[in-house]
């Protein structure tokens, strides 16, 4: 078992500009597709992006909330997996919290618009790729 | 719509050295891993991949097919998701086509040892995302 999980895996996570996210669709077709890196992370358990609420993945994690996001370290062939779910953050405080003026560009109505959109990953267990083994572990 | 998609999206793909490929697994999460590209492409319709028996995708794939692959072209943050099935491939004369010694190193006992193990996926339809807006496909 890797001596520090939370400290080897947060740094590949860091270090990567894309991330991947995984929902099941309504036909029960997985579907992924690369984000930016999260805009906030906390340990390996809680992670945060910004979307569109009309971007697919919405309706696809409030339909169904299972989740697993990827962080790929091309260079070393090494990569994370960590399952859990996907919240979709309504609450006006906490968008208060992530919001910054620059997001205008993006979001239709700014803050309040009902475009810009907070989306909140938990994990719960995750699979750790490298050097063509894997390794599966538990998070508190 | 894209002009000719075919060939739009095949250059994006063969471009890549990574491809990520999604299943869905006993307990409903989706699960995601990088793969090196694929060994052949035919198209945007069918794709393979050689993988070890043991890993954890196909089981996953045995029990359900249901499958999603995704590539991303990080540099000009476009990606494409293709959703359609993985077929686990037992037939010895298409291993024996695919087969070249340098496997020998890592699948044990070689093309017939049990651990080489082929995977094809075929694609229904698609999303192609570009420039933070995309756009679904349908694969003939």
């Amino acid at each position: 078992m890797m001596r520090d999980i939370v400290q080897t895996l947060g740094s590949l996570i860091d270090r990567q500009s894309v991330s991947f996210i995984s929902s099941v669709d309504e036909s029960g077709f997985p579907n992924t597709r690369a984000m930016l890196a999260p805009i906030r992370r906390e340990g390996i358990k809680t992670f945060y992006w910004h979307t569109n609420n009309a971007s697919a993945k919405i309706k696809q994690y409030k339909n169904n909330p299972k989740a697993c996001i990827y962080f790929c370290d091309k260079r070393f062939f090494r990569g994370v997996m960590l399952k859990g779910t996907m919240q979709i953050l309504e609450d006006h405080e906490i968008k208060k919290e992530f919001w910054n003026d620059g997001f205008d560009a993006y979001y239709k109505g700014g803050m309040d618009g009902g475009d810009f959109t907070l989306i909140k990953f938990t994990a719960q267990n995750g699979r750790y790729y490298t050097n063509f083994h894997s390794e599966d572990f538990n998070i508190q």
